[in-house]
């Protein structure tokens, strides 16, 4: 294999560190070769038999890593950027994980400085272990819905934390099932008999010496899942456990101890920013995330030779390598495209939200400090901004994890027989990220969020009271300026029209979606289709637009050989996703079918045969170490079949087993020496 | 959740025995409970502990269960679809797997007389236990490129088996890694210097006694994959292995002892039946892989509630089920339509199997047995039906196997959160059933053999020498002839117009593909694409066609009431397609963009509705045992949470164990009671 890969990389001249440079900034890349040395030289982040290993054993390393992890971190004095760049070169899941983020986030924002000293302090020396606690066994999306009470007492200043059912059963709690000693438990807030909606309580769970559960609390791991398996998801329930008033974290809201009164929150927009923010992280490493599948699968199939071309003439000896096949490039090539468009689009998201938090400051500080409540949307001047926000982080959540799994599964098919091994690297990837889909807002839901944002949206435009204040506004407007005259866009002669076309399309679905809502009055659960379908069409259009507008403003970052394949990369992504929805485009007249079907047989075709030569060097710009990868099919070198061979036969403890085939006889292992499948920790 | 699925079941008048009944027949349903009883009494098949075991200790009860199977089934005289319920039942791969299936099945189609007596009787008793050994590292699609050799010496009537490089070590073969003691191996036949491709050899691998590897054989297991972890996949190289002149499989050709000259195969069509015969037997159970997720998504949609619903009246008191939002509808209600539109056609595939088979002896017959070769096509009556099967199969099975494992995740990411538990039953299925897309014929180039057998008969219609001989013909000339007279299909009212939009898409995609390939000599490879998106149209045509037929046909078998079901979900079916397929139906100008927007707006939103209150009863046709499903979420008595709790609270072994959580600590687990895992046996 190693020949397959040299001469890929000798055919193209796409400048891989300038490229990496631009993805990553050198900060990022000299980090991440900083960490990677000190992790591969502790033999407890060895991964050799991480695929072997089954869940109790995989759990012990996972939680020998997270120590180990931690005190590396104490004594390199690693920055929260250091930890992350371990993380995602170990990738995998482990115990600390919920205490290092959302345990931690919320006690810094939700909690008084009172409650940092007791609280915080502690579980930034891990003397507390936490987890974050709001889904339960029966209500996960209707957060509203949960059932778990925690009532005021009045007499003693303290709150009852109760599972009046077993549905109220805390669930997929992480690092709760075996590591916690302590919870953020969402739980419905009841003074005097009224409900307040759910609140968050820090709770001790766990003795802090014997690490026993407390009285009266009940917690486990809610046992194996399809992924994710070095985290102990857990549950927990409570019998009537009696906590103090400064467990209730009071910083937007608390109870009066004096009057016993609920004090309200000062500004919601304030306390779901967090979501916001997670949101957001997941759309910036949604690239990175499907990058990981496609890099292996391209390498791969460049490696892999598979039957003579069928029209290659008697002088072209040897089998053709697999990624030659346009069957093959169809699959792979706009995915490759699809890493980058979904990673310029995760800065512009993480940019969007850094406006947001410095309009923020900035009005708090104007108006007497974020304990103002909004005013009214329409003269709060950092409220548009931040519907903008909520919804574009909903809808580009939706659309990137939905993207990346759905790539990171045809990757793993287009590896063939291979693929299927967990040599490949690609499936226990997919596996453990295969919950984004469904976490921090499912994506069939967080639609709705979108659709409710453009409607309104689009309401205002309508009324045309004032000009439009962001770029939704600006192409609904534009759209309805233009809607009489018609739209003729040239895209397949120009990379603009391509834009306009997505953004034409998104506002038709709009005004078409607020038609069925506004004048026919249809009811909102009748239209979740349409909204589904408005949210991903705008979606779509916002990474078009991401990707355009990056390589517009890239100047002189990339040199003109490597900027022309990025246009191509992009006319692919646009181009692939106008065809795939095409009936969208059809309908809503932003094209013709002549267009589409040019498109379809002619441009995306041609595209493929030009990126196809730098396919390999793309793939490796976005500098994945093997150890990182952790994959046969995807090496650097290009050794597959050695690398597969030597795991199957060196490292697979089942071949130290002989067993005993027939029927009639009772025994089952003749011999079994397989042993512990632990890494040395 | 019990009361709410008995309300479910309440509300429709589906007539679940008749229908299932009419799935099954009461022959197959009778079967099916008498098994079960069987298995449920044995307490090495109690499943309690799968979704918790390590691949070893899942590897042993694997072997423990095959071992008993084969005990009970000659106990009790059990025949082949005894067998096949059994395995259904147990729902797992095991390591007799290849032994029963590909072994016996090539044994006993490929031997002579003499090779039965010595090889396959001892086989059928299990003194040999067999694998299928085809596959090498380095070639699996193209099994002419295969670089095990047999040589053939003439001076001792011996072959040579042998393996020259890494790349040929045979690789993915099932029961080969620990438990077979022969294989059927394909290998190049070389004699004289001289090779006549892979022919396959019955080679001793392993001591009958001591079960090791016989001298100069590399065995072992290839290692974990994402599935069939119950499977003792294998590898085996050879070095210069001798075996005798019987190893060679010489019914169909053979190696002369005498002469030592090559004797040709006698048709090749008769070899590839066996490949034709399993590739339908994966069309036929499509249908039902697809059903266990939808039973499952489906009844937990009934029993799940999650918010009030947004238009819901203040007396519209509770939360509603997730089965009435339609963004849960459009994933699960056409998912359910498939389910039967895949059974029909797979019993559609059976039958046209059946008759070609009954043809080809009748055939053998007439000109003197079936060693006779196949004359040229145009004047042998059976081979136009077998390319017809041929091509039938292929495109069948990559459209059926796809649409089964794409639903089946679809299924499984309805659930929610819940649906990422091992013990929602959809995941381990998914996994284990993922490389249907892969074996037999991967997908994507199974597609080719579709788009082969097209291009000829439309080659042979435009000559128009004689009548359509078949369906595929007839549609071909039937758009031919109305070519310029244009269609104009009420797929809205008419039922058999619906069908014939299917048919004119899939004939217009074929002289499109023609023209590019005939006409403008484009390469076979640039084709491919299109050549995928023509087979995928044709193999829907031919779904929807034989759903169609199906319920034409069906005249007393079924009620009124249920009938009525089962033609909305036809139309459920077709519509949907449709829609989503809408791009090449527009261009082929088989409908209007207004009759999209209206399937897509109108028609589809309806039949969801429509088909709503019966959902559940029909999945409970489709008569899964809960033995069968092993799913919490899929419980027949809808007893979701009590299940998840009982699971995770129970039988969940890493609740017996306690960590030390401290980073400071290395002391892991301070108690380690979790113990083996496996089933007792
Ligand atoms: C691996 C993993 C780790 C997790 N970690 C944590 C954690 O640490 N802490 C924590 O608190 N939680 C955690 N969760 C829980 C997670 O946040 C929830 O599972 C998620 O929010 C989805 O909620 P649900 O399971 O209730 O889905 P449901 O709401 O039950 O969804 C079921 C189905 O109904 C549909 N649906 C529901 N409501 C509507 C509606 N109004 N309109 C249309 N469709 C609807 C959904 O689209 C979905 O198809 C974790 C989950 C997983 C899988
Ligand atoms: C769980 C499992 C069990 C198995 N059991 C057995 C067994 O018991 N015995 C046995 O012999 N084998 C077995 N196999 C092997 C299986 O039959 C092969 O993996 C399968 O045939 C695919 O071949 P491949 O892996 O070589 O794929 P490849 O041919 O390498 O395919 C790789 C990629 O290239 C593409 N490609 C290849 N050639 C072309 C072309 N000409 N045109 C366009 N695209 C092309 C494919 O579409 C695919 O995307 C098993 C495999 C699995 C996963």
């Amino acid at each position: 294999g190693s020949e397959l890969l040299e001469a890929e990389r000798a055919k193209s001249a796409i400048n891989i560190s300038t490229l990496s440079t631009f993805l990553f900034t050198n900060e990022g890349l000299a980090r991440k070769r900083r960490v990677l040395k000190i992790l591969q030289s502790e033999k407890v982040f060895d991964k050799s038999q991480n695929y072997f290993a089954g869940r109790i054993d995989r759990f012990e390393t996972a939680l020998a890593r997270a120590k180990r992890l931690r005190q590396i971190a104490v004594r390199h004095g690693w920055s929260n950027e250091d930890r992350m760049a371990a993380n995602d070169l170990i990738s995998e899941p482990g115990p600390y994980g919920l205490h290092e983020s959302m345990f931690l986030i919320t006690l810094r924002d939700q909690g008084t400085p009172e409650q940092h000293e007791k609280f915080l302090k502690m579980a930034e020396k891990y003397k507390y272990i936490g987890c974050y606690a709001q889904t339960e066994l029966g209500h996960g999306s209707n957060v509203r819905g949960l059932e778990t009470t925690a009532t005021w007492n009045p007499d003693d200043k303290t709150f009852i934390i109760h599972s009046p059912h077993l549905t109220a059963s805390k669930w997929w709690i992480g690092s709760l099932g075996r590591t916690a000693n302590h919870a953020v438990v969402m739980a419905q807030l009841i003074i005097n008999g009224k409900s307040y909606g759910p609140h968050p309580f820090v709770v001790q769970i766990r003795d802090l010496q014997s690490h026993e559960p407390l009285e009266n609390i009940y917690i486990g791991d809610i046992g194996p899942k399809f992924g994710y398996n070095t985290m102990d998801n857990g549950y927990l329930l409570f019998n009537h456990v009696k906590v103090p008033h400064i467990s209730m974290l009071a910083k937007f809201s608390s109870v009066d101890l004096k009057t016993n009164q609920y004090k309200r929150p000062a500004s919601a927009s304030l306390i779901y920013g967090t979501l916001t923010w997670v949101r957001s992280t997941i759309v910036m490493q949604s690239g990175g995330v499907l990058a990981r599948g496609v890099t292996i699968a391209t390498r791969y199939a460049a490696v892999r030779r598979q039957f003579q071309d069928r029209d290659a003439q008697e002088w072209e000896r040897g089998e053709n390598q697999v990624l030659n096949y346009t069957t093959v490039q169809i699959r792979l090539l706009p995915l490759l495209a699809t890493t980058f468009a979904l990673h310029f689009t995760g800065k512009a998201m993480m940019a969007l939200y850094a406006a947001n938090q410095k309009k923020m400051s900035q009005d708090a500080g104007k108006v007497g400090g974020p304990q103002r409540g909004a005013g009214p949307e329409e003269t709060h001047s950092g409220s548009d901004l931040l519907a903008d926000l909520h919804a574009t982080s909903c809808g580009l959540k939706s659309l990137a994890s939905y993207t990346a799994v759905e790539g990171l599964e045809v990757c793993r098919r287009a590896c063939g027989g291979h693929g299927y091994s967990s040599f490949s690297g690609i499936g226990s990837w997919y596996a453990d990220y295969l919950p984004t889909a469904t976490w921090e807002g499912d994506n069939y839901m967080l639609t709705q969020q979108v659709a409710r944002y453009l409607l309104k949206a689009a309401r205002g435009v309508l009324k045309g009271s004032r000009e439009p204040s962001n770029d939704t506004e600006f192409i609904l407007t534009n759209f309805l300026s233009r809607q009489d005259t018609g739209a003729a866009f040239d895209i397949l002669g120009n990379d603009a029209d391509l834009v306009a076309a997505f953004a034409w399309r998104s506002a038709f679905l709009t005004f078409e979606a607020l038609k069925h809502r506004d004048e026919q009055k249809k009811a909102w659960n009748d239209l979740l289709v349409d909204f589904y379908r408005l949210s991903r069409a705008h979606s779509q259009y916002m990474v078009v637009k991401n990707f355009y507008e990056t390589l517009q403003s890239t100047s002189n970052e990339l040199d003109v050989e490597t900027l022309a394949v990025m246009h191509k990369l992009f006319r692919l992504y646009a181009l692939h996703t106008l065809e795939s929805e095409a009936s969208e485009f059809y309908t809503s007249a932003a094209v013709t079918v002549r267009q589409i079907q040019l498109a379809r047989t002619t441009a995306v075709m041609k595209l493929l045969a030009e990126i196809r030569p730098h396919a390999v060097r793309l793939v490796d710009a976005w500098d994945f170490p093997d150890w990182q990868l952790d994959s046969s099919l995807g090496r650097y070198d290009g050794k597959v079949y050695e690398d597969m061979f030597y795991r199957a036969s060196e490292l697979n403890p089942l071949n130290r087993v002989t067993v005993d085939p027939y029927p009639d006889s009772g025994v089952l292992f003749k011999r079994n020496d397989a042993g512990s499948v632990k890494p040395k920790l």
